[in-house]
C-alpha cells in the first residue's frame, strides 16, 4: 500500500493532493473559500437556482459547467413537482460530501476502493413547517440516516476506518450537525 | 387582499393550500414524510445522486422526474470539476426553501409578489476539512448570508414580513442553524 508508487489511486491525483496540502500549510490564506449561489422564483413554489462562480485559493474562479437546479414541491405538497422539494438538497450533499472525502483519503491511504454507493433518508414531520405543532416538532429534519456499501482493497476495519475519517473531515457532516450562523437580508423593491 | 377573491395567487393553489392544512389538522399522520437520496461513486471526488422517491402523506410516492446531480471538487481541489462541490449544494437548498415559502406565505395573506431573487454566500476555511487548524477551524460554513430582493403588491414592512416568516418555517434554515442528528452506517463488501 505504497503511496509513491501511484500517483494516481481511485482516480485521485494524489501526488497533486499531496502538493495543494503542502501548499496550504504554508500560505493558510488560500484556503479561505467563498461558495455562491443564485436564485429567482419561477411560480408558485417553483423556483431555479445557478451555481457558477466561487472564490478560493486567492483568486475568482468559475465552475466549468454552470449548473442550473429546480426546486419545488411535489403536487402532495401543493406544488407542480418541476423539481425535488429543497430539503432533499441536503441529502445529495451530505452524501456526495461524505464520498469526495473517503476517495481522497482512501488514495491518501494507499487503499484502492472498487466500488461505493450510499443511500440518505431524512424523516421531517411537517407539522413543523405548517406552524401546527406546539413547538415541540422542529422545521428540519428530526434525523438522518447514511448507510454505505462499500468494497475495496483492505480489511473491513480499514475500510470502515475511511468512512469515519471521512465523517470527521465533512463539511456538510458538520454544516449539517452543528449550527450555522445564517443571516438573511431583504432589499425591497 | 382578499384570500377568496382568488384561489391562485403568486402560482400557488390557495384553496388547495387551505384545503391541504386542513386535511393535515385532523389526520397529523399525513405530514410524516421521508425523503431519499441515493449516490454512487464514480471516480476521485466525483460522485452522482439520484433523488426519486420519498414517503408522504400516509404513502409511497415518486417525483415526476427523477433529479440526477453530480458533484465534484473543481480542478483547485485536485478534482475534475464535474459538478458542484458538495457543500455548495447547501446554498440553492437554502435559497430555494426560503423562496418557496415566501410564495406560500404571500399567497396565504393575499400579496402578489412580481419578482423575487436571491443571492446566497457561504464562507468556508478550508483548514477545517484540511485538519490543519487546532480545531479552531470548522468543517463547514463559518457563515452563510442570503439576500433577498422582492417586489410586490404590499408595502416594504409587509414584504419584509413575509420573508421574515419564511425563515421561521423554513426546513433548510432549521437543519443548518439547529443541530440535525446524523448517523452514518457501513457495510462492507
Amino acid at each position: 500500500m505504497s503511496i509513491t508508487a501511484q500517483p494516481s489511486r481511485n482516480g485521485v491525483d494524489t501526488a497533486t493532493l499531496f502538493a495543494t496540502l503542502d501548499a496550504v500549510k504554508g500560505q493558510n490564506d488560500i484556503a479561505k473559500f467563498q461558495f455562491r449561489a443564485s436564485n429567482t422564483w419561477v411560480s408558485g413554489t417553483h423556483s431555479r437556482s445557478t451555481i457558477s462562480g466561487f472564490y478560493g485559493a486567492g483568486q475568482e474562479l468559475t465552475h466549468v459547467h454552470d449548473t442550473v437546479l429546480d426546486a419545488d414541491h411535489p403536487a402532495v405538497l401543493v406544488g407542480n413537482d418541476n423539481g425535488p422539494t429543497p430539503v432533499e438538497f441536503l441529502l445529495p450533499a451530505l452524501a456526495s460530501c461524505l464520498t469526495s472525502g473517503l476517495a481522497n483519503i482512501a488514495a491518501a491511504r494507499g487503499v484502492d476502493l472498487t466500488k461505493v454507493t450510499s443511500t440518505v433518508e431524512g424523516d421531517i414531520d411537517l407539522l413543523g413547517i405548517f406552524g401546527m405543532s406546539d413547538g415541540s416538532v422542529r422545521n428540519g429534519y428530526q434525523g438522518i440516516r447514511v448507510t454505505f456499501h462499500i468494497e475495496g482493497d483492505a480489511d473491513e476495519e480499514t475500510l470502515r476506518g475511511l468512512v469515519e475519517q471521512s465523517r470527521r473531515r465533512s463539511a456538510v457532516y458538520d454544516a449539517l450537525t452543528n449550527p450555522t450562523p445564517v443571516t438573511v437580508d431583504v432589499v425591497v423593491g
